[in-house]
This record gives structure tokens, C-alpha cells and sequence, in this order.
């Protein structure tokens, strides 16, 4: 138990040290319904050990403040009403002090009932945590987005999270058979990952490397935006209403391309991976190198003897549930299942990700116009 | 040869006789995107032989129109411009008479040229006669669709297409193991089913039955359609920005339940088949049920033991290619593969279907909130 | 009463002359939400008459089918229900021939009505005849702009309604003074020029000649369409998210100038006078010149020394009432009250009004926006 | 020149005063494209005085920071691109302290250059001050509909602006005659004032009081915004769109009426006199009670014999130009006059509008819609 209080307390820290690069005015402008405010992540996490935990299982718990459960819900219908998601960045009140005491208070019951050492309350801190390590990446992909909006180029800090390159190159052959996919439960995972069972592969290669910059610049200027041949037929639609002509963060200056990170806008590094492509950019991307993407089962088949970890990875698996899925009861089954339409699983994790929070399981999924994660393309044939 | 000779009057005339019951007035106007009118799809599957055949293999042949290259594309990017989809319904020129007289000059050079038994000529005239086939029951799910937002319901002919009942019950079971899917190309069949391939399939039972009238009603009743819990997280909000409370096509006046059919508007008949719902009511009704909906893999494994054909039937897997889908080069490689993603898979056939159109491969697909296709619920577990 | 009988059949023959030049099939469609098809035009002027006069004084009057009085009410909220009005362009049903034998059987009605010489039925009549001409013009008008989206450019018939010149030139003085405005209630008008009343107009000069299409193009050449300085900002605004370059119908193929008429793609007439111009276009040639446009009652007060009725000429005076304007009792008082916001007034009339269906105090009124009319421009100083 | 000194810093400094009962965070956010942050207003109001007057007559002055004049341009599309209107809530940089700082060296410029007493600077200065009382009431406009968003009712102040009651009560009757509009320039007006001209006004009456919640919450019970009839047909479209059912700001609970306010949710005050209300509403409130608005020349004429002051008055008059109003020059000829058109006119002043900013002939405008100024109602007859 002294570990579940240890990681407690160091997920939470990690969480207010990603704040402390920000100035005050950054924490509560919100630039896009899918690109919540700094001051809404670190609310909302806090919120759901408040909701799911506290609630529960502190018989002697006092909610801080009842309008918060309004105002940092995030899509949980079971529990009540929620503000609109693209009005998350009107609510100057409360106040970032205001709300960094909420967290304040928040930890300090959760440490007093930690330490009762609870078996439902551990499970659920747990989810909790990892729950916080996904709202870190979000925090940091939301203010990038928001901070490329201003003319300024905001600086965050000196890491800029997207210059990494790759350590292997060639193939990786994959025999047919049936493999094992899925977690087992012994140690955490989401409910979308349950479920161990057998798919059939037939024989494939995957690449050991993702792709560059340079790569995907050849691509762009092959007129690789303007051929819908290369395009599946939503993506198409999406580059023609959208005037899309190159990567999200990418700007074509007198020639000179640059790109805007965390740490500013940089020149755009030509052996760096690849980064903030949509599944349909990556898609194009494939079909004009004559190749595709590997499937998640692939994925994860082969994810043992890759290098992985600097870019969530686009897979051409849809989001669907495995055999035998569950939904749990209770707010707590939102989590995952409902979304398992129209979106694309990625699978592995990237520079953003949290430290302790990823496997060659972890199931992550996105619309396929989605640009502003931390995303990348491996190939497969 | 003798055959596709036959087999080519057969279908142009069927697409003929389907626009016997129409008035002149009925031909022109189109209710959605989605939804052409009738003068669009006997010009457009006639410009598919033109275009895919005739400009290539017919060295004296001499283009009817050139503008109609232009007005009857559909989707096919690699052949020049198109009008915009939803503009369809403003061609009051040409007239039916003139499109009718250019279905005629067609079918000339066409039986022409197959009589010289060319061997491409035959595979793209059977492409072709499949590709109309296609268009014969888009014809009546488009046309229904338009005619539904009249409020003089009007009668296109006595056959309503949805009075089907089910004539089994109960479940077939399916064990674990390693299964074939997919068309081997013997016969005809679309590029998207070929590439033979093995799946494993957990063990599971799939309804010999589709869910009826009576089933949905219960779902209805039960507030089916006021509570999220049941919905996908986009269906949900599908239902509250269309305001959707009930299947397309149903109408509840004074505290009897109607649908409009192809034969006007009438009693709902509590054992017929449910019809015309989307991926999203089929996936919640399967929820409300406890239940799943099959893959489309479980349902070509089960096909041949069920009785199908009366409605397409949702399955839970997206639209996406077999291993080692091939997209051919040119226009015709457009008819497919570019529209998979966002899509979800049907299988089986409808009442609506034309004969000789159907098999247990056939992968049909839609985006999951299309509601005007003839569509059904088959459940698993 | 002679008259109003031979003037009642001569105004209803007018519609079906103006129909004879058809196809069946232009009859049903719509291109917008303000263009509606001809079916509707002939429908809706005869409801009118039904509606407000036949079911009134016609005691033995039976509706001829009381679904029509759903299907073809144009605004008037007093009469129950109405389809939306982007959705007439839908009904395929009734067909033309029964819309006709609708118009024969309310004409024998009338025409028996009339002979028994009431004077509100008269007066009715009148007003119904006057609607009936206005919808003439917006027939031809709604017409253009539907023939206009098919890239076959139908032909209407021989005349273009556009081609006039000016037959007037120079600046017409009109000095200071206290000035009458409005009708008075002896001859027809509609209720919105009634209350004849006093302004006072500072000394101006009107054009006798309206603006040609050579003068329209040396301010197109001249980036009119591209120098915000010229534009109100709503009207700039307008332009850059409808991509407007150019007047409506005008085409620029290499490097010669078109118009879309009802004759067809001809060639841009240089000396005729320039028509389809929005409020907004009117307005910044104005101020590219140097001038301004006229009020309305400036125009009113020049009108019988100018040469008009060959363009419905923008004022820039907002459509607003006159003192002691009233709005009558019933449906009939929602002909014209409530569209006095956020409309500009035009005067005169144009090529494509009917006959004896203009005078010098017509209030005619569009939203700043409009180009499908047969408008122009006359400068002021 | 000691009074321009004078006048400079005590309007300067009461925008500060305005923020100092601001938290930091309520700085940076936007809730609407009409509604700027207070970031942005105190940064723009100082970049007009750097823009039209530092940068022509201090020849020694350096700008502050190259980016603000892109940043915090409004809508003079003279000086360079400016960022989209709706995005100014995403600048969380420059922050408020950088952009005190900005004011402050603005300041220091500005009363250095004042001390020369140049002629076209006091003249320009004069217009920057009026400029800042403006963006004053602005302010608290946008201030107070973004805190409207906030579930917590965010208190601003003690005063809270709307709980003003009527002095006087009857009507004033005013004859027919020639009467004199507009201002003349010995003392500062804007461009769209200048002209002193004659109009001639039939005879009217025009009431002593404005319209109280007691007398329009009649019209709200007596379903006023449920009936058409009472509306303006674009009125009556906004209130189907945006399903608006009674005045912003007001809320229904447990069946008593409160009403948000810049000191919190308060109960509705009966003898208050209505505030925010459109024109939209305000004509259908004159058309139930059987009377009408005034226009802006009847209430200049009568402004004399009024109490106003306390509610911006909607009056029937569209915002157009006088007679021979001239655009000037350049950026500051952008201020008024490319507005004029669908907008109505709005006289007197309100509860909000800062001191010394008010006189008879101050045109003040905004689209029938707006609901968010301290707008209120006049009757006439």
C-alpha cells in the first residue's frame, strides 16, 4: 500500500510540474471543443477521484464545492448535467488558485483513505491515475494547439517534444499463425484491452522505423495533398473543406519549412519522425509509398521486437470492441466502450506520453482527421 | 455469350420496368445528398458503359452527349469534373425522354460490341450489370426517401417491400476454430470480398431470426431512445441534433403506429421484420437486449445455415479491406476501396435487392447513421 | 365589372403563357430556398384565391383537395401549417396536369363569383391578381436561377429580358422642398405605399441613365470585387464567403465575358444595361464613382421626369413604414408589414414585370444580398 | 491644451478603474465573435492612439511591439490583417501585466506629444478618448455576457447597471413640421452625426417612460413570444433558431423570475426599467400594446423634453447615412460608415455608457438581434 500512496503522490505532482511552465493566463482559454483548458484538465482529474472514489467510500466526505461536479464533468451522462464542451473556456471563475486548492483538498483525503488500505479503493485510484497520465498528454497537446492559434509562437519549454529520430531500420517478417491479443488482468489495464483471446495473421512485414520528415516532405511535394487518388474518399472531403495542404504546425516561409513545437517555432528537422498526422494523412501516405498500415493485431503481434514510444502509431483497425467486451456498471463503463464508432485505434505511445503509462496492449483511438495528438505512421506490407 | 447477351437486356430492361410505375414529375427532384433521382441513376448506370466500356473498346464509337460525361459521373474523381452530388435534382435537362433515347443508343453499340465476345468487354459488362443492379435498388431506397416528404404519401406501387416475416427461430451455435472468408473469383463478385483468408472466430450463437416490428416497439416503449446508456457516444448525439425519437418512415398518430411504405402509408405490422434503422438503433437495441450484434466474419461463417436475404443486416465490424486488398488501376479501382473508413459492414440482401445480386461474401456498407437503406437487426451472443 | 372579369382571365392566362414555354420536367425542382419551382408558383396564386375569397364568399364552395391548402401556403402563419419552404422543390406530387385542373376549377368558381358583383370580392380580387402578377415575375426569376446551376444552359425562350439600353442621358436637378410621398387609395396599391405624407429632401441629382454593363465591368476590372474600401461590411463579408468575383450569370471564358440569360449563353452586351447586382454591388460602385445611390424618396419625387422599368433600381433606404402605416385584420396582413427589417427598397420595375403591374410609388423589397432579380443601379449625387 | 491633458488621463484611467474589480483569469477569455475579451479592449483602445497618432506625429516614436498591431487591430482592414474577430480569446499572450505595460508607454508617449499642443493631434485624441468610452461600456457588455456562461453567477461589482426606474410618466406631444437633425461640429461628434439637415415630421407622441419588467413580462404571460403575429418575420425566425422564450438574462425558477446582473442573479426588479432586450422584441413588445417605436428624428426632436440616459432606445429607423455624409480618409474613415446597413439605430445612452459620452444627436447602432447592450424601449404613437 505504500506504493499506491507513493504513485498517488507523484502522478498528482507530475500534473502541477506540467503547469508550472504556463503563465496564469494560459490555464483557461480553450481554442477547440476537443482542446480542453490547462485549468479544466487539472479540475476534471480531481474531480473524478471526488466522483468516483470519495463519494463513495469516505462516509465522512464533504464535496469542496457542489457546482464543481457540474463544471468538470466531462462526458459522464450517468452523473448528471455538464457544461457544454466547447464552453469549458468561459469559466474564468473559479480561479486557478481557487482550483489548485480543490486538488489540494482532494489529496489530502485521498491519502487519508488511501492509507485505509481499501481493495475497491485502490483499484479505482488506479484507474484514477492512469486516468490523470492521459490528461497530461491532453494538457499538453490542448495547449499546443491553443498556443499555435497566437501569432506570438508562445514558448512552453525548452522541450519540444518532436525532434526525436529513429534508432532501427528495415523489416520485420511476421510468420502466419494464430497469436495471443489482449491483457491479461494481473496488472492495470483499460477495460478495452480485457479480454485475451486468438486472431489469425497472415504472413506480413512491418518496418522498424516510422517515418521522417523528410519522407513525408517528399510526399507533400510529389502534390501528394492535390491527388485524390492517393485519398480515401472522407479524407478527400476533408482536405477539400478544410484547405489542407501539408501537416497541422507546419508553415511554408520563403521557402523554408518550419514547423511550431512547445518550444517555438523551429525549422523543421529532416531526419525527425514525422508528427500531428491525421489517419488520413498517414492513410495517403501509405497508399502513395505503394504500402499500408499494419493492423493493431500487427501491431501488437510484432510490438515486442520494435522500437516504440515516440509516436502514438496509426493502425488500420477501427475501434471495436474484443470478444467478450463488458461494459461495467455505473459511470465508471463510460469510459471506453461508447466510443467504439468511427474512430481508429493507434497503438503504442509518444514523447508526450507519461512515464509508466504505456504497453504493447494499450489500445488508444481517435477520429481519423485527428492532427493535434502526438502521431506518427509505421508501415507495413 | 449467348448469356450476357440475355443477362444485359434482362437488368436494363428491369431498370426500365421499375421506372413504369413513376410519374414524369417523379423523375427529376432528389430529397438528399444521398438520395438521386430516378433520371440520374438510369443516366449515370448508362454512362457507366459508355465510359468504362464502349469509349475503350468501341473504336467507331461515337459519345452521345459530351455534356452528359460531366452531368452522370458519380463519384469518379480520375474521370474529369462532376456536378456536386446534392445538385443532382436541379437537371430538369435533359428530359427522360432524351435520357431514355441515350439508355437506347447505348444499348445498340453495347449489344453490338458483345456480340464480338471480347473477353475485358464481358468482365467490365458484368462489372457494369452489377453496378446497375446496385443502382436498381438505390432507385427505390432513393425514391422512397424523396416521396417520404410528401405529405400526400403517394403510392409508388402495391408491393411494399417490408411486410417480410421471419420463418425460423431460436439460435445457431458456432464453434472456436479457424474459418475461410471471402470470394474466390470464379464468379462475380467485387473486388472488396476477394483474397480468400482465414480468421479465427471464438466460439459464439448468432439469431436465426431477425428482430420484428413488435421487438423494436418494446425498445421504443421502454424509452429506448431517452436514455444514453444505450447508445454510442455519436449515436447519442445523432438522436438529440436530428431529433430522433422513433425508425425512419414510423409515424405515432393518435396512439397508432403507422409506417410509410412504397404503397403508401400504413398499419404497422407487429410481425414483420423490423426495417430501416441505423447502425446506431441496431447497436442499441442489441445493448437494451443484453446482447451484440455479429461480425461480419461470424455471419459469413453462419450464412449458410440461416435464412437471409430479407434485410440488410448491420454488422459490428467496420468496413475495411481483406489482407492483401488490391485496388485496380483507373476509375474502376475507385468503385470500393475509397470508402473504407467511417463505413460499417452489411451482409446479406433485402426484399428490395435485385434478383441474382446477392451472396454470403457480399460486403455492403454504409456510414452507421443511414437510415434509408432496407435495413435489419440480426443478434448475437 | 366587365373588367375585372376580362382582367382576371387575362392575368391567369398570362401564367399558363409564361408556362408554355416548359419542359414537364422544370416544372418540379427547386434551387433555393428562395427559388421556388413553377408548379408551386401556378399552385400557390390560385390557393390564394381559394383561400381568401372563395372560401369566404363562396358559401357552396367545396376545397378542391384540402391537402393543398398545406402544401401550397407560401408565409402566411394565419393559415395553419405550411411545408418548409427549401422542400417545395419535393413534391413530385400532384403533377402538373392536376395542378391545372386545380387552376381551371377555382377559375370557373371565381369567375362565377365575380359576376355577382360584390365588392369585396372585387377588391380581393384585385389583390389577388397583383399577387398573381408578382409571382409572374418571380417565376421567370426563380426559373433563371434554376436553369442557370445545369451546365447545359437551357433556353427559356427567344427573349433575354436583358438586353436594353438607356435611351436617356445626363443628370436630372431636383431642388430643395417639401415633397408628397405615397399613394393615395382611389387606383390599386399595396398596403405598404399607402398614408400619402410629407418629407423634406435636401437639393440632389439623379441620372436619367441607368449603370451598362461596360460601365459595371470597368469597375470589375478595376478589383472592385477585391478593395474593401468599396463595400459595406456585411456586403464584404458576403463576398469573400460566397467566393463572389463577378455579377450572378456572368461567365469569363477565356478572356471573353458571357451571360446566362432565358435565351441562353450569350455573349456580354456592353451597351445594355447591368442587371442581377446585389444591393451590396450596387452600393460599392456606387462609392467607387464617387456618388451614392438614391433614396427612395428622392426616386419618387424624380420618377416622372425618368425613363424606368427596365431594372427594379436599389434605393438606399431601408424597407420601414410609413406614418400611420397599418397592418390589416387576418391573413392578408402579412403581406407586407413583416418583412420591414433588414430589407432595402427598390423602385421602378423591370423588363420581366407584367404589364400594368407598375406605378412610381411601388414599394418593392429585397434583402441586400438579392442578385436573382432583374436589378440595376441608378447613381445619385 | 491643459484640458486634452486632463481628459486624456481621466479616461485612460477609468478603463483601468473598470478592471480593477477583474480577476486576472477573467482577462483572457471570449464568449462570442461580438463579445471581446477586456485583454483585448484595454490593449486596442491603446493601439489606436499608438496607430493614428504616435506613428504619424511623434517622429521619434518606436513601437511598442511589432506584433500588437496585428494582434489588436479591430476591423480597419487599412492597416494590415488582423487575427479572425472571434479568435481574440486565445491570445493567453501577451499577458495582462505586458499589456499595462504597453498602456503605460503608450501613455507616456502620448502626453509628451499632447504637450505640443498640435492641432490634428487634439483633434485625433479627442476621437481616441471617445474611442476608449466606447470600449468602456463594451466592456462591460462582453464582460457580463461571458460571465453569463459561468453557472456561478460571477459577481463583478456591487452596482449592477439595470435596477434604474422611471422619473416621469405620460406623453409628450410633438407637431408637424420642418425640424432640424444632426450636430454641428464646434464640439466633438462622430462622422455619422455631421450634417446638419431638415426633415419633416408628421405629428406624434412619444412617451415619457421606458417599458419596466412588470409591463413586459405582461407581454412574456400573455405568450407574446409564442404568437407570430406580434413578430417581424426575421424576428420571428431568430426566435425559432435560437429557441429564445424570454429576455437574455432572465431565468425562470420554481416560478419566480431573476435576472443576472454584473452583481450576480438577482429576483427581477418589477419597476426596473427592461434591459437587453433586441429590436426584435422591442417591436413585437410595441406591436401587442398597439403602438410602434419611434424613429430617430422623432426622438431627437423630442429629446429635449425626455429623461434619458438610462437605456440605449431602439428606434424604427435603419442606421443610413445623412445627406451628404463623407467618408474621410484613410483607417478613421472606416469608423462608421461601412456599417450602415442592417442595423438600426439606437439614441440616448445607458446606465453603463460612460460620463461625458452622451448627447441628442449620438447615433448608436447595432443589428435588430443584439440583445447584450443595455438596450430598453420607447413607445410612440
Amino acid at each position: 500500500m505504500i506504493n499506491i500512496i507513493k504513485n498517488y503522490k507523484s502522478v498528482r505532482n507530475h500534473t502541477e510540474y506540467l503547469c508550472s511552465f504556463l503563465e496564469l493566463e494560459d490555464f483557461t482559454p480553450q481554442s477547440a471543443a476537443f482542446a480542453s483548458p490547462p485549468k479544466w484538465h487539472i479540475a476534471h482529474t480531481t474531480w473524478f477521484f471526488e466522483q468516483m472514489i470519495l463519494l463513495k467510500y469516505d462516509k465522512n466526505y464533504t464535496v469542496y464545492n457542489k457546482e464543481f461536479s457540474y463544471l468538470f464533468n466531462s462526458y459522464y451522462n450517468t452523473i448528471g448535467k455538464r457544461i457544454a464542451r466547447h464552453e469549458r473556456g468561459l469559466l474564468t471563475r473559479p480561479s486557478v488558485k481557487e482550483v489548485l486548492d480543490y486538488r489540494k483538498y482532494v489529496d489530502e483525503k485521498m491519502l487519508s483513505l488511501l492509507s485505509k488500505e481499501i481493495k475497491e479503493v485502490n483499484t479505482l485510484t488506479i484507474l484514477g491515475l492512469n486516468h490523470e497520465q492521459q490528461h497530461q498528454e491532453l494538457l499538453l497537446t490542448d495547449l499546443k494547439y491553443t498556443f499555435s492559434k497566437n501569432p506570438l509562437y508562445p514558448v512552453y519549454k525548452n522541450e519540444n517534444y518532436v525532434n526525436d529520430t529513429n534508432s532501427h531500420e528495415g523489416w520485420l517478417e511476421i510468420k502466419e499463425g494464430i497469436y495471443e491479443i489482449g491483457h491479461n488482468s494481473d496488472t492495470f489495464c483499460f477495460d478495452n484491452e480485457l479480454g485475451k483471446h486468438r486472431v489469425f495473421l497472415e504472413p506480413f512485414k512491418i518496418s522498424k522505423s516510422l517515418v521522417t520528415n523528410k519522407e513525408y516532405l517528399e510526399f507533400v511535394k510529389d502534390n501528394g495533398y492535390k491527388n485524390s487518388k492517393y485519398w480515401l474518399d472522407d479524407g478527400w472531403h476533408w482536405l477539400q473543406e478544410n484547405k489542407i495542404s501539408k501537416p497541422l504546425y507546419w508553415e511554408h516561409i520563403n521557402d523554408v519549412w518550419y514547423q511550431y513545437t512547445l518550444s517555438g517555432l523551429i525549422k523543421l528537422d529532416d531526419n525527425a519522425i514525422a508528427c500531428h498526422l491525421s489517419f488520413y494523412e498517414a492513410s495517403a501516405f501509405a497508399f502513395w509509398k505503394g504500402m499500408r498500415l499494419p493492423t493493431e493485431f500487427e501491431w501488437e503481434t510484432a510490438a515486442n521486437n520494435l522500437n516504440w514510444g515516440q509516436r502514438w502509431e496509426w493502425t488500420n483497425s477501427a475501434y471495436l470492441p474484443y470478444p467478450n467486451f463488458k461494459i461495467s456498471d455505473g459511470a465508471v463503463g463510460e469510459y471506453n466502450g461508447k466510443f467504439m464508432i468511427n474512430t481508429m485505434v493507434l497503438r503504442g505511445a509518444s514523447s508526450a506520453t507519461s512515464k509508466n503509462h504505456s504497453r504493447t496492449t494499450y489500445r488508444n483511438f481517435f477520429a481519423p482527421n485527428t492532427q493535434w495528438q502526438f502521431t506518427g505512421i509505421r508501415l507495413a506490407k
